[in-house]
C-alpha cells in the first residue's frame, strides 16, 4: 500500500484525528458540583471581574486556533473550508504532538478578508493564540495585520514566518560552514508570494543586507509592473541597486538562493553561475526547484529541500509548536520580530559544531529539543522585550 | 473546603477541563507522511469531491460546537464571553463523558443576533452539530430558528429544548403514578422565557392539551401587554379560554404546574389549591420556587426540582449527550419536535414499573443507561422521517 491508500485508510479508521478529552472523571454527583453546576460559577465570577483570570481558569492559556479558508491548501489549491479540514486536524496533531499545545482546527466557510477578520476577532476569546494556515496571498497579510491589530493574543500565519523562521536557522548554520557573512552575502529569495516576502524581510532582520527577490517574471524591481502592496514594500528593501532581468541574472554571482517557487524553476546552469560555496534552498513541493545532486554538481555545496527524503529537510514543524507554546507561556499579545529570530538561533544552536555539516545544517524534525528550546527563547525574547504578561 | 472554594482550586489546577488529544502517535517520518503531508492530500481531495466525505475522514461527525455569547450564564446573567469559558468547557466535557461526543467550547465575543447568526455560520464546517448555550431571550429564538435554516447541521438551544424533553420525561412518568391522560389534565408553566415556552411547546406537541403560561405579571392572555414575539404565538396554542389573573388564579385546579421561573414563586397555599395528585416541578436554581417539602405539606403527590440534593433532579445531562449522538449517528440536519418527543418518551420508559414512585420519576443523571437509549430513540426517529442522511 503506498502512501496516499495508508493515508485514505487511516483518515477512514481515524475519523477524525483529534479527541477533546476531559481532564477529569464525573462519576459522583460531587465530581459533577466542582466541574460544572454549581462550582463552575465561582471561576466565571473570578473571570468576569478580571479577564486575564481566563489564563488561569480555563482552556485559554494553552489553546489555539488554527484558522484557514481553505484557499491555498497544500499544493492543492483553493478546495474550500470543509476539505481543507484533513490538514488542519494534522496540524493541531502537531501542535499537541510536538510542543504540548492544545489545538482546535476551524475552516472558516467564507473567503472574504472583512469576513474572515470579523469571524477570527469574535471566536478569539476561548484562545491564547491564532495560527492562520493555507491562506491565499495578498488576502493573508492584511489579515494577519489587523488580527494582530485588533487583538491581545498572537496572530502566527506560519506558512510565512515558520517558514522563514526554519529557513534561518538553516541559513545560519550554513553561514556557520562557510564562514560567510550576513552583511556581505549576495541572497536571492525566488518566489514573491506569502512565503518568500516573509523570509526576506526575515533575514534582513537578522542583518543581511544584500536581498534580492524574483518571481516568475523576474527580478522584482522599479520596471516590475503589477506588484501587489506587499511586494512593493519590499522594493524599499530588497535590490537596492534595482537590478532588471531574470532569475538567472539575478543568481550570477549571488552567495544564496532561497526557491518557494515551482518544480524546476532552478537550472544547474544558473547554480553554476553562483558564488563559491553556494547555499540552495528549494523548497518547491514535492518536486523541488531543483534536485540536490543536480545542484550539487552544478558547484553547490550546501542544499535544503521540503523533502523528508533528502537531507537539511525545511520542516516548520520544529518551529510552530515551540514558537506558540513559548508566546503562551509569556503570554505575550503578539509574535514579534525579535521573537522569529531568537527562534531561528535557538535551532541554529541546536546542532553543535560536531555535529554540523553540509548536509545537517539544520535540527531533525523528530528532535524532542527543538520544541523547548523553541519555546525558551521566544519566551526569553517576550520578556526581554516587556511583551510578555505572564 | 466547600464547593466553591473546592472548584477554584480544582480549576486552577486543571487549567482548562479539556485537552485536544491526537488519536496516533507521530513517532516517524512514516507517521507524519500518513497524518500529515503529503498523505493527508488524500482525504482532503475526496471531500473537495463530494462534501459528505467530511463525515468519514475529519472530526465532522463526532465534533459538536458550544456557542455561547455570555449573555444568560447560568444565575450569573451577561458576564460575556471569557467568563462564560468555564461553563461551556463544563458542558464540553458533560457531551464527552456521558454521551462519546467531541465538544468545542466557543465563546463569540459578540451579542449582537446578526453577528452571532453569520459567525455560526462561518465556523460551521468543522462540526457536525450546533449547541447554543446560555444566550438571552428572546435573540436566543431567532438564532436558533435562523441558523436551523441556514446550515445542514443540527441547532440546538439547549436551555430550551433539553430542559423541555427532561421535563417532559418526567411529566409522562408522574401521570402513569396518577393515572391522569394527558388530553385532559390542566397545565400551568410559570415563566415565559425560553425555557417555558419550550416546555409548554413540547408538552402542546405530546398531546397536551390545556396548557397555560404565566409570568411574573401573571397569566399571558390577551390582555397582556408587552409581549415578545414568541410569547405572542404561544397565545395561539396556550390558555385557550383566555383567563386573565395571577399565577394564584392558575393553578386553582390545576393537575400540573412548571416553575422555570424564580425563588419562592410558588406559595404552599398556591399547591394546595390544586387538583388531588398535584405534580409539582420547581426548578429555579439554586432555590426553587417551592421546597419540596412545603411543597408535599401542601398536598403534591409528586415533586420535581434542579437540585441534586431532592429527589427527581431535572438534569439536562440525562439527555443532551445522547440527543447529538443520535442525531449526529444519523447524520440528521436538524433536531425536529418527533426526534425530542422521541427522547422524552426514551428517557420515562427507562424508569421501570418496578423502580416508578413519587419519588423517582426520572432516571438518575449518571444511569449510564440514559445517552444510548436517548441516541437510539433520537436516531430512530430520524431514519423513520427520512431526516437522517447516514
Amino acid at each position: 500500500m503506498d502512501i496516499a491508500e495508508e493515508a485514505l485508510a487511516q483518515h477512514a479508521a481515524w475519523k477524525g484525528k483529534l479527541a477533546f478529552n476531559p481532564k477529569m472523571d464525573i462519576a459522583t454527583r460531587h465530581d459533577l458540583a466542582v466541574a460544572y453546576t454549581p462550582g463552575v460559577a465561582e471561576p466565571c465570577k473570578v473571570i468576569a471581574e478580571n479577564a486575564e483570570a481566563a489564563y488561569d481558569y480555563t482552556i485559554k492559556g494553552n489553546t489555539v486556533a488554527v484558522i484557514s479558508d481553505g484557499s491555498a491548501v497544500l499544493g492543492l489549491g483553493n478546495i474550500g473550508p470543509a476539505a481543507a479540514m484533513p490538514v488542519m486536524e494534522g496540524k493541531a496533531v502537531l501542535f499537541k504532538q510536538f510542543g504540548g499545545v492544545d489545538a482546535f482546527p476551524l475552516c472558516l466557510d467564507t473567503q472574504d478578508t472583512d469576513e474572515i477578520v470579523e469571524t477570527v476577532i469574535r471566536i478569539a476569546p476561548a484562545f491564547g493564540g491564532i495560527n492562520l494556515e493555507d491562506i491565499a496571498a495578498p488576502r493573508c497579510f492584511e489579515i494577519e495585520a489587523r488580527l494582530n491589530d485588533a487583538l491581545d493574543i498572537p496572530v502566527f500565519h506560519d506558512d510565512q514566518h515558520g517558514t522563514a523562521i526554519v529557513v534561518l536557522s538553516g541559513i545560519i548554520n550554513a553561514l556557520r560552514l562557510t564562514g560567510k557573512d550576513p552583511e556581505t552575502v549576495r541572497v536571492v529569495v525566488n518566489g514573491a508570494g506569502s512565503a518568500g516576502i516573509a523570509i526576506a524581510k526575515l533575514l534582513l532582520s537578522y542583518g543581511f543586507e544584500n536581498v534580492t527577490m524574483c518571481d516568475i517574471r523576474g527580478i522584482l524591481s522599479s520596471a516590475y509592473e503589477g506588484m501587489n502592496d506587499a511586494q512593493r514594500a519590499m522594493l524599499a528593501v530588497t535590490n537596492l541597486d534595482d537590478a532588471q532581468g531574470t532569475l538567472a541574472d539575478a543568481m550570477v554571482g549571488a552567495d544564496i538562493v532561497i526557491g518557494v517557487s515551482a518544480p524546476g524553476a532552478i537550472t544547474g546552469e544558473m547554480v553554476s553561475s553562483m558564488a563559491d560555496d553556494a547555499i540552495v534552498f528549494a523548497m518547491a513541493n514535492p518536486t523541488p526547484e531543483i534536485f540536490p545532486d543536480e545542484a550539487k554538481a552544478a558547484g553547490a555545496r550546501i542544499v535544503g529541500t521540503g523533502r523528508s527524503d533528502f537531507p537539511n529537510q525545511v520542516n516548520n514543524v520544529i518551529a510552530f509548536p515551540g514558537i506558540f507554546k513559548g508566546a503562551l507561556q509569556a503570554r505575550a499579545e503578539r509574535i514579534t520580530e525579535p521573537m522569529k529570530l531568537a527562534a531561528a538561533r535557538a535551532l541554529a544552536e541546536l546542532v553543535s559544531d560536531e555535529e554540523l555539516r553540509e548536509d545537517f545544517i539544520m535540527p531533525d524534525p523528530f528532535d524532542p529539543r527543538a520544541a523547548d528550546a523553541v519555546a525558551a527563547a521566544v519566551r526569553e525574547s517576550a520578556i526581554d522585550a516587556g511583551c510578555g504578561n505572564a
